[in-house]
C-alpha cells in the first residue's frame, strides 16, 4: 500500500502533484492580459464604452457553476466506475486463482489432507495467464501493442496469436475457458464446481466489457462544447462588468474566477477518459503489477516489486 | 477502438461535432431580435414602460438552473443506462459464445485434450444468432423492419418468422433457448452446466427488457413542458430587465444566456431518447457491428470491418 | 412501441399532455389576484406600508429551489424505481415462460430434436398465470378488486380464491411454485434446472415486494409540508418585495415564479405515488396488456391488441 | 394497503401529521424574540450599531442551503436504504416460506400430484420462525427486550435462549439453518434445492447486517455540528442585516427563514436514525405485523389484523 | 448496540465529539487576524486602497459552495462505501460460520436429528479464522503489523506465515479455501453445497478487494488542490470586499464564512480516507471485535466484551 504524504494546509496551496497549470497557463494569461487591457482602457472597446455591470454575471455565474458541477460529477463517475472495474479485475483474478488452487482434483492420485497440495504446472500456467489477461486488457484500453509486457505470463502459442486479434483480451478469456474445459473433460473438475469458475470467468469478461464501454463512449461531446463556450464567454466579458466598480482589482478577480473554472474544466477533461496517460488518469501499469504480485504470492512465488510513484507521488 | 481527436481549447470553441445549432438557431435569432427591439424602444412596449429590473431574474435564474440541471441529470442517466444495457449485450453474447465453445461436449466422440476442439455447425449457427439477437434488438428499438441486416446471422426459418412477430427479439431468444434444450436432450450439455448458459440467456433477455423500458417510458412529459415554458418566459422578459442598466450590451447578454439554456435543453431532449437517430444518440449500428466482430473472432473467422465515424467523428 | 410525436419548441409552449393546470389554476389565480391588490394598494396593508425589498427573497429563493429540487429528485427516483420494478416483471415473466417452454422434459415420451416441442396444456396454463400474476399485482397496487381482468388468465379454482386473500399476488406466486413442484415430482424438471425457475420466481416475488414498499411508504410527509408552507409564504410575500421596484410588472413576475414552483410541486406530488391513476402516473394497464401480449406470442398465440394512448398520448 | 388521504393545498398548510413544531418551537421563539428586540433597538447592541447589510447573508445563505441540502439527501438515503432492507425482509421471508412449502419432499410417503400437499408441523414452525426473525430484528434495532412480541412465533426452547444472546437475531438465523440441515439429512431436501434456501437465508442475514450497519454508524457527527452552528449563527445575525432595510418585517422574514432551516435540520435528524420511535421514523411494528400476516396467509391461516394508523395517519 | 446520546440543540452548538477545531484553529486565527488588520487599515494595503466590493464574492461564493458540496459528497460516498464493505465482512463471515456449522456432514458417524450437532475442532478453527481474516484486513488497511491482534484466532502455522506476506489477508483467504477443499475431499461437504461456501468466500474476498481499492486510490489530488486554493483566496480577499460596508463586523462575518468552508473541507479530508485513525474515521477496531463477538456467539462461546466509546462517544 502506497502511503502518500498529505500536505499541510500551507503545502496544499503550493502542491504540484498532477498539476494542471501547464494545460491552462496559456488561457489564464490571455484572460489576465485582457483584464489589464480593459482596466487601462476604462472599459471602452474601440472608443465605445461597454456598458456592463456585475448583475448579469451573477445570473450566469450560478448557472455555469451548476452545469460545470454536473460535468465534474459525470466525469468523476466515469473515473470511479473505471476504477471499480479494475478493482474487480483484481478480485476476480484472485478468486479464479484461489479456485484453481483449491477446487481442482489432483492430476495424479495423491494423499488428500488438510495440507495444501503441490501446485501443478498447468495450474501455474492458468494463474499466470490471469495476470496476462489484466495486462492484455490494459494494452487494449491504452492502444498499446497487444503483447506488451506479456512475456512470461502467457503460454507462448497464445502470446503469438495475440497481435493478430482485434479483440485480444477476449482471446485470452477463451483460452482460460478452454483450459477449464480440459480440466473438466479430464475429470479433475466436477461440473458443480466448474460452475463456480465459469461464473467467475463470466464476471471477469464482464469487467472487460465495462471498460470497453467507458473507453468507447465519451460524455456527449456537445455538452463539453456548450460548457466550454459559455465559460469562455463568461471569463472574457467579466472584466467589462467589474472594471467600473473594482478598478485595478479586476485582473486579480477575473484571474481567480478563471482559474477555478478552467482548472475544473481541465480536470474533468482528464478524468473523463480514465484510461489515458495524463497525470490524473488511472495507474493501469501499477495495477497490472499489483495483480501479478497478488497472483504470484498465491502461487507461493516471490512477487515482483511494485511500481514506485514518482516525485509527485503519481503512478502511471 | 476509435481514437477521437480531442480539440484544443481554441478548437473546442468552434467545434461542429454533433452541433445543436441547427435546432436552436431559430429560437436564438428570435430572442436576439427581440432584445434589439427592446433596446431601440428603450424598454417600452406600446408606449408603456416595462418596469423590470435585474432583481427578479436573479431570483428565477438560479431556480431555473437548478431545475434544468436536474433535467440534464435525468436525461443523461437514461442515456448512460441505455449504454450500459448495450454494453451488457456485448458482454452476455460474448459469454454465451464462449460457453457454447467450451461447455458443450463433442457431438461425436473425439479425443479430448487441452487443444480447442473444432467448432460444430450448430455451435456456429448459435453464435451467429447471438449477433442476430443484437441486430434484432436494434431494429425493434429504432422501429426498423424486423429483418433488417439479419441475413447471414439467423437461421433462414427463424429469419422468415421475424417480420410476423410483434416482439421479434424475444422470438430470437426463444430460439436460442430451444437450441440449448436440444443440446441438453442430446446429452452434450450436462444440467449443471446448462444452468450457466440459461442464466446468461436470462440476463441477455433482461437487457432487452431494460431497453424496452427506456424506449417506452419517457421522462414525465409535463416536466419538460414546465421547464420549457419557464425558460422561454425568462429569456423573453430578460431584455426588459437589463436594458436600463446595460443598454446595447443587452442583446449580447440575452443571447449568451439563451444559448446556454436552449442548448442544454436541446441536448437533454436528444439524449433523453438514446435510441434515436440524432447526432448525440447512441451508435447502435456501430455497436451491432462491434458485437458481430467480437463473436466472429471467437469463432476464428475474419471479423467484419468496423463502422467508421463520419467527418464529425460521429457514429450512427 | 408507441411513437409519441415530439412537439416543436412552439408546440411545447402550448402542450396540454398531462397538464397540471387544473390542479394549480386556483392557487395561481389567488396569488395573481393578491399581486394585483398589492400593486393597487402600493404595498400597504391596512394603511401600513409593508417594508419588504427583493433582498430577503433572493436569500430564500435559492434555498427553496434547492430543497424543491431535492424533492423532485426523490419523487422521480420513486417513479423510476417503480418503472424499473414493472420492467422487471416483464423480464421475469418472459424468462419463466421461456424456461417452462424449454427446460421441461416431455410429459409423455416424444422424439427429441432441435424443433420446438408442442406446448402442453399445463405449460400453457402456467404461462398465462404469469400474465395473471402481473394483473393481480396491478389490482393490489391500485386497490382494485382482486380478480379484475383476470378471467382467462388464471385457473378457475385459483381465481375463485383470490378475492378472499389479503395478499392476493403472493397467492398466485405460491400457485406457480406448486406447479413447479408438481413438475419436479413428476420427474419432468430435474432439480438442477428447477433451481433456475425457482430463482426466477424468487426475483419475481421480489419485484412484488419492491412495489409494495413504494406503495406503502410515502416520502416523509413532513418534508412535503415544510416545502409547501415555505413555497406559499414565499409567493404570498413576494409581491410586497417587488412592488416598489417593478410596479405593474409584479403580477406577471409573481405569477411566473409561482407557476414554476407550484407546477413542480404538483408534478412531484403526482409521480411520488407512481401507481395512482393521475395523468403522469405509470401506465399499469398498458404494461399488463404488454406482458400478456409478450407471453401469448411466446406460446405461439395471437397476442391481444395493445392499449392505445388517448388524444394526449397518455396511457393508463 | 393503507390509503392515506392526501390533503388539498390548503390542508397541507395546516397539516399536523408528524409535525416537527414541538421540537423546534423553542428555537423559533428565541429567534423571533431576538428579531423583535433588534428592531426595537434599531440594530444597536449595547449602544453600538451593528453594521451589517444583507450582502454577506446572500453569500452564506446559498452555501448553507447547499450543505443542508446535502445533509437532507444523506439522511434520506439512510432512511430509504433502511426501508429497502426491511422491504427485503418481507421478500426473503416470503420466499423462504414458499420454498419450505414447495421444495420439501414429504415427511412420510404421500401421493404426489399437482394439488398442494398438507403442511407439516415442522414446516409451519419454520414459517412462523421467519416472522419471529423479523420481530427479533426489530427488538434489536430498537433496543427492546429480545423476546418482546415473540411468543407464538418461535419454538419455546429457542425463545428461552434469546434474552441470553447478545446477537439474538443471528441466533434465530442459526436455528433456521439447523432446521434446513435436518431436512437435508432426512433426505427431504435434495442438495441442489437446499442451495436455493441457503442462498435465501444468506440474503436474509445480509439484510440484518445492513440494518445493523445503519444503526451502528451515524452520519459523521461533526457534520451535523458544523451545519447546526452555521445555521444558528446565520439566523442569529440575520436580524441585524435586515433591520435597516425592512424594519418591522424583520421578525417575519427571519422567522420564515429560520422555520425552513430548523425544520429541515430537525427532519434530517429524525430520519437519519430510521429505526427510532419518532413520528417520521420507520413503522417497524407495522412491518413486523405485515410480515406475519403475509406468512400466515401462505400457511392458509387467518392473518392477524394489520396495525391501524393513528389519527395523524402515522404508524409505529 | 451503542446508544449515543443525541445532544439538544444547545448542546449541539458546543459539542466537542470529533471536533475539527484543533486542525483548523491556526487557519481560522490567521484569517481573523487579517480581517482585523484590514478593518484597522480601512481596506488599504501599503497605502493603496483595495477597491473590492461584495459583488465578485457573491459570484464566486456560490460556485465555491457547489464545488465544495461535490467534494463532500464524493468523500462521504467513499466513507459510506467503505462502511458498507465492512458491514459486508460481518455479513459474509457470519454466513460462512453458519454454513460451516450446518452444511458439513459429521466427521465421524453420529445420529442425525433436528438438534444441533456438537461443533468439531476443525469447524471451530475455521470460524475463528474468519474473525482472523477481518483483523488481518484491518491490519493491512491501517498498515499495522500483519499479525497484530491475531493470536488465538488463526492457526499457529498460518499466523507465523502472515508477516512474510505482502498480501496477508488473501493468504488467510487461501487457507480458508484449502480447509473447505479438505472437507470436500473427506466427503463431508457435497459439491452442491460446497458451492454455497465457495461463493460466500468469493464475496468475502471481493470485500477485501473493494477496501484495497478505496485505500489505494484517493480522490484526484488536483481536485483538492484547486478547491483549497480557491477557498483560501476567497477567504483572504473577502475582508477587503466587506470592510467598506460592514466595518467592524468584518472579522465576525469572515470568521463565520471561513469556519464553514475550512471545517467542511477538513471533514472531507478526514472521511475521504476512511481507514485512518482520525476521530471521524471508521471504527475498524470496534468492528473487528464486533465480528469476533458475533462469531463466538455462533460457536456457543462467551463473546469478548465490545469496545466502549471514549468520553466523546468515539470509537477507534
Amino acid at each position: 500500500m502506497i502511503v502518500r504524504p498529505r500536505p499541510s494546509w500551507v503545502g496544499l496551496l503550493f502542491a504540484r502533484r498532477g498539476s494542471l497549470m501547464p494545460r491552462i497557463a496559456g488561457q489564464l494569461f490571455l484572460v489576465f492580459a485582457l483584464s489589464c487591457a480593459v482596466v487601462v482602457a476604462h472599459g471602452t472597446l474601440f472608443k465605445w464604452k461597454v456598458t456592463l455591470t456585475a448583475a448579469p454575471f451573477s445570473l450566469m455565474g450560478v448557472a455555469l457553476a451548476i452545469f460545470l458541477g454536473f460535468r465534474i460529477n459525470a466525469s468523476y463517475d466515469r473515473y470511479w466506475e473505471a476504477r471499480k472495474l479494475w478493482g474487480g479485475v483484481l478480485i476476480e483474478t484472485r478468486n479464479l486463482a484461489r479456485q484453481a488452487l483449491t477446487l481442482l482434483g489432483p492430476a495424479s492420485p495423491a494423499p488428500a489432507g488438510t495440507s495444501a497440495p503441490a501446485i501443478g504446472a498447468d495450474v501455474r500456467e492458468f494463474v499466470l495467464a490471469l495476470a496476462g489477461f489484466a495486462a492484455s486488457m490494459r494494452n487494449q484500453l491504452r492502444a498499446q501493442p497487444a503483447d506488451a509486457g506479456l512475456s512470461g505470463l502467457l503460454a507462448p502459442e497464445l502470446l503469438q496469436r495475440l497481435p493478430g486479434l482485434r479483440h485480444a483480451p477476449q482471446g485470452v478469456g477463451l483460452w482460460l475457458g478452454q483450459r477449464m474445459q480440459a480440466w473438466r473433460t479430464q475429470g479433475r473438475l466436477p461440473p458443480e464446481l466448474a460452475r463456480v469458475m465459469e461464473e467467475s470467468l463470466d464476471r471477469l469478461m464482464g469487467l472487460l466489457g465495462g471498460c470497453e464501454r467507458i473507453a468507447n463512449t465519451p460524455l456527449p461531446f456537445t455538452y463539453s462544447v456548450i460548457l466550454h463556450r459559455s465559460a469562455y464567454c463568461y471569463c472574457m466579458l467579466l472584466p467589462f462588468g467589474l472594471v467600473d466598480s473594482i478598478g485595478w482589482m479586476t485582473p486579480l478577480v477575473v484571474g481567480f474566477v478563471s482559474y477555478t473554472f478552467f482548472a475544473l474544466e481541465s480536470l474533468s477533461d482528464e478524468i473523463e477518459e480514465p484510461f489515458g496517460m495524463q497525470p490524473n488518469d488511472l495507474a493501469l501499469d501499477a495495477m497490472v503489477v499489483g495483480i501479478e504480485s497478488s497472483l504470484r504470492e498465491l502461487l507461493g512465488e516471490t512477487p515482483p516489486p511494485l511500481l514506485q510513484p514518482d516525485d509527485q507521488f503519481l503512478l502511471r
